[in-house]
């Protein structure tokens, strides 16, 4: 339903400075828009402010022009009300619902026309600039985009460093006037970075400011243009954009009739409000380009994969390559035997796939020396016999998914694209995991760059096109465009639990900041599920752990949303710990609701989600190293329903760093009255299912409890 | 045959300065290579100095080294004399006999091991880096090569500005000290030039000393490496390598086992010598990469091409797009009908092939964009039934060339090509035209640095596999690559014929230097054969014209070496001067001998060769602006034999001027004790078939006399 309430006001009407009100559908949300020679917005949410006076505009290169003096020639408005139902997802249907005013500027030096689009959902505000065809304008050059974020305090920032191509840092929780993106303790392990800024910040950056508003500001849809960061201006609080650049520092190469990603402001007084507006980002993109989609299945997996980071397994034939650095050689992980093993534990646990890394030969020169042609996609090592696994999976019932690694050259990888998919559809793969470790070839491009932002996006148009799903990781941060390509499933795009396994790892509080950042762009490839936490059983000398207990671990698999889950441990590990293994045997991966129940980023977080197509919910529950007592009620189960309760949680003396491992399973009655109250141990977490009770499920079991 | 005439010294025996002395085979050519720390070379030529000592080495910047400091390892010394068969080209047999020096050098700060190979042919000298693989070294990144050429004094030089991305200048015929390559007399019609020094120069080089020496340096197989441009220090006239940069300033990426290309100097005191000694270029590459060669043929095409040059049609639909800058739309060029009556024409006078420009959509908005999605290459227009011309050429015996231009955005065209040579054989295609005008994409990236290197090698190789013959336009320089890849037919890289049409042109000394030059390397599709000289026959508002005679266009097909000619010319042309176009009809593009006959750069050219599998000889003289009278006996025809010689020559009253299209067509019986005696117009140039005689076709015919 669109309805359009205002157009064609005529140009001379405008003749002096003139301000455009927008409020949201519920009226909580207010958007004044100004234009008087320049452009600029501010934002309010129930009357407090949200963004003070920021202004619009971009600087071109060629034709060399900056747009930030106008004449507003046009207005229109209108309201859009509808549902739509997504591919996969964490609810089977969304609405979308806002108001949009669209102006058409006219640049005063050259008579370039601009079109700036506001939409204002309950949500929060999306803008973008669009670029109509014009007699005057065709190909043009960006020199950087001049948006502004003008926050009204010093607010709380959950933040990593700007950097052109990499986002896989630690978040960092300070205030605004102590951003400091280049402070030293940022991690050393990161193979690609480019620091530009001490002054810049990535998005999804998360803001909480002293009277209690939380704000989120990312963007939408990036398309055939450079990732957004952020540079902070200290004295005023104002965010500044700055586009990633190019081999030669330009921004974006654009052909009118083009358009900006959207530039998306969330608020709320709620933190749990901001995760649910993740669907304001998926409405602020284009319906799914693919016709057919019945092809596209949410999977949880297994792989070869953990056993290198852990350094039991390498990926090269060699033996060399291994996550952490020793010196010691190991046995290659991607052998036919020990794939077999994988697709065996797979096929007896549920799982629909199994991820082999290191399967193609490449892996012993890999990395670090910018070369262009390491790897060709096709070629297994002599020990991966392609067409047995293919074979052995098939009458299995189990997927192989292939593994792309290109190393970061991505010339190499697009000339072999189409030959390495029809590849994998000879032996029966239909899902790709993506990687781009190292710098860029083309070299001088960055992974967050225009040419790389079209690459991800050409990945998952042409993996499509041979019905294959594809999973990156190492790439630009998500958009929501898995809305638009339903087969991209998920990126990895953050700091990814495999830190744990080499690294100082990812500290107890990352898992509750990442949904309120990365994960508002879309699905992460997070890999959790390690139940041997310590790293010292693979090798005495190690100190590394992962910085959570158990429980948490089962906990990610809700609040870490991935249509794509890896239960990423290995399967020895599993098999001591089967009855909490059952509980990501159970968990879904695609669901008709979500609830977020609670939430403070940096502390805690509980969401309940139930199963699509299914009465089942599953229900997870994180802390940070605080030890933590939460209460929820189950009201939204049905009403008058009993459901039978199987509570994962962290045993009464468990603690991330001396006891992780300490879990306790309880089985109760529960009904939509019930409400949990459960401790979560520091660094610890909770995980629930919820299922229908029957004479079977339900035998013997008595009712929750307070 | 080879022969190891000394191997192995031991390293001690040089802890001195040593001196290492090689000749030639025929005693002439003298290398003294000289260790004494650095690495140093003088050569001579009968006695007289040719390259004073100049230094050799290389500067890393990954590791970070100048190898400029070394001890001698080892040497080994050999001789080669063997002959070797062409798939095609201007002998049908090629002699290599050179004596080889090869030096272990240890880089002392790093003890970094490298190699310097010297071959010393009776032609010249080739020296190239190699790099072994060694435990200290693996992936390398080269700052900037350091070998110098240090001439013995201000000889005269034929020169064109050094650049990264051009060479289609008009050369320069100057005095060492006079260079001056950032001159604003250089083109400005060039797309993407990238001027970097005054004082640079490209290969090869072409220079005459003041006692008549002439030497050409260049370099050979040039392959995963960037082209070489030198740099001259007036003060010494020493000549100084300077290797393209990629985006990020680097040189070449490189991992041991590698090598540089060869650096050639030919010298001789007889200037045909150095036209001769191509064949030393040819025998510093490797043997062909392909097994399996039937398929590629030499061929003469003729195409819808000049039509577009001279505006009487448009490369696009819209009918914009024409080589000069008028506003009056025309007629898209490459329709249905007009491409029938291309294949018509090609069928009625025995062409092998019709190359059509302009046939796929894109060309409306093509260039100067740096846009990176223009042309998808299997895309006709509406008005180009590409199955119906595949039928009908089919029908008539003849083959369309494909063209591929990619507008500089080379990845894209690496993505589409396989597609687009799938497509080249769906439709009875095997030969294609690509050109690379305007700035790369990779951007950053350079025409002639080792990534477009390696991507027009990749070119070659992968239309090798699909069966495919390639001409590459605004490509690197070549240096001898058409043995390794024999389907790599012939580049442009250099300035050809189609200058004429839209720009100040070739002046008439341009063809006269291009053999000691561009063409030094391999062959050009120079497009000779336009019979209508001046431009204003189509437009009476232009001025251009081609700066020869008519009979000079003729000659060329001899003097511009290329298995692939094109009868550059509208068919109508042809048609008004049939006796003339026998010439090109009858002429061959594939030879079993050539005879250099006389020649002096800048001034004249006479060649004179023999076709292949054939007793027919063709013989080409041009002059520059100059008119001039020769003598060539014909003392190369069998001895005894009656011939039929056609001579092709210019009116007595023509002038490339006044009177360019007035030309005379004789018929004499010749034999080998025959000297043809010619008067070449200013700007002109004659053309002789030489056919047995039979009672047919020297009925009634003379002898010639002088």
């Amino acid at each position: 339903m669109r309805i359009l309430f205002c157009i064609a006001l005529i140009s001379s009407f405008f003749a002096k400075a003139q301000t455009i009100n927008t409020v949201s559908p519920d009226g909580n949300i207010r958007l004044a828009v100004s234009i008087n020679n320049g452009a600029s917005y501010t934002v309010s949410f129930k009357g407090r402010a949200v963004l003070l006076p920021s202004s619009l505009g971009l600087q071109f290169k060629e034709p060399e022009v900056i747009l930030n003096n106008f004449t507003l020639e046009r207005m229109d408005s209108s309201m859009v009300d509808e549902t739509w139902a997504p591919v996969w997802g964490e609810y089977s249907s969304i609405r979308n619902h806002y108001r949009e005013v669209k102006l058409r500027l006219k640049e005063k030096s050259k008579g370039i026309l601009m079109d700036i689009v506001f939409r204002v959902f309950n949500e929060g505000v999306g803008f973008r600039y669009e670029f109509p065809a014009q007699p005057n304008l065709g190909h043009f050059v960006i020199a950087d985009e001049r948006s502004e974020f003008h926050l009204a305090g010093n607010h709380k920032a959950f933040w990593i460093p700007g950097d052109y191509d990499t986002n896989e840092f630690i978040y960092n929780e300070t205030n605004l006037s102590e951003v400091d993106a280049g402070s030293s303790k940022f991690a050393q392990e990161i193979h690609a970075k480019t620091f530009f800024d001490r002054n810049a910040v990535q998005t999804p950056l998360m803001l909480k400011s002293n009277d209690g508003l939380y704000i989120n500001i990312h963007e939408a849809s990036l398309v055939n243009y450079p990732a957004m960061n952020l540079v902070l201006d200290k004295s005023s609080f104002t965010l500044r954009s700055h586009l990633v650049p190019d081999a030669v520092g330009n921004k974006a190469y654009l052909q009118t009739p083009s358009r900006s990603p959207w530039r998306t402001i969330i608020v709320s007084d709620k933190a749990t409000d901001i995760i649910a507006a993740n669907r304001m980002i998926l409405n602020l993109n284009e319906p799914s380009k693919l016709q057919e989609t019945s092809w596209i299945r949410p999977q949880k997996y297994v792989g070869v994969w953990w056993e290198m980071h852990v350094g039991k397994s390498s990926w090269d034939y060699s033996g060399s390559q291994v996550g952490s650095q020793q010196s010691t050689k190991v046995p290659h992980g991607a052998n036919t035997a020990n794939v077999k093993r994988y697709i065996d534990f797979a096929a007896r646990h549920g799982f629909d796939a199994v991820l082999v890394e290191g399967w193609n030969t490449g892996w012993e020169d890999w990395f670090g020396k910018w070369e262009e042609d390491v790897f060709d996609f096709v070629t297994p090592y002599p020990d991966y016999d392609v067409k047995e696994l293919a074979r052995y999976s098939k009458e299995k019932g189990v997927r192989i998914i292939a593994h792309h690694e290109t190393s970061g050259s991505v010339t190499n990888y697009e000339r072999w694209m189409d030959t390495a998919y029809r590849f994998m559809q000879a032996h029966g793969m239909n899902s790709v995991k993506t990687g781009y470790v190292g710098r860029i070839i083309p070299r001088g491009e960055h992974h967050d760059g225009q040419w790389m932002v079209n690459h991800y996006v050409r990945a998952a148009d042409k993996t499509s096109k041979y019905g294959i799903m594809v999973d990156m990781h190492e790439s630009v941060r998500l958009t929501g465009l898995h809305r638009t390509y339903p087969n991209w499933m998920a990126s990895e795009a953050a700091r990814g639990n495999e830190f744990n396994a080499w690294s100082s790892g990812n500290p107890p509080a990352h898992e509750t900041i990442l949904p309120f950042t990365r994960l508002m762009g879309g699905p992460m490839d997070y890999t959790p599920g390690i139940f041997q936490i310590k790293m010292n059983v693979y090798d005495t000398s190690k100190k590394e752990q992962v910085q959570t207990t158990l429980a948490k671990q089962l906990a990610l698999y809700i609040t870490m949303y991935s249509p794509l889950q890896m239960a990423a441990d290995l399967p020895e590990n599993y098999e001591k710990n089967l009855d909490a293994f059952q509980f990501i045997k159970d968990v879904a991966v695609d669901w008709d609701d979500t609830k977020v129940l609670a939430g403070e980023p940096g502390d805690f977080l509980v969401i309940a989600r139930k199963a699509k197509g299914s009465p089942n919910w599953f229900l997870g529950g994180i802390t940070d190293e605080n030890q933590r007592a939460l209460s929820t009620p189950l009201s939204f189960l049905d009403k008058g329903r009993r459901y039978v309760a199987t509570i994962y949680r962290d045993a009464v003396n468990a603690h991330w760093k001396n006891n992780p491992m300490a879990y306790t399973i309880e089985r109760f009655i529960v009904d939509s009255a019930t409400t949990l109250n459960f401790l979560m141990a520091a660094g610890g977490g909770m995980a629930v299912s919820v299922v229908p009770a029957t004479n079977d499920n339900s035998k013997g079991l008595k009712k929750y409890k307070k």
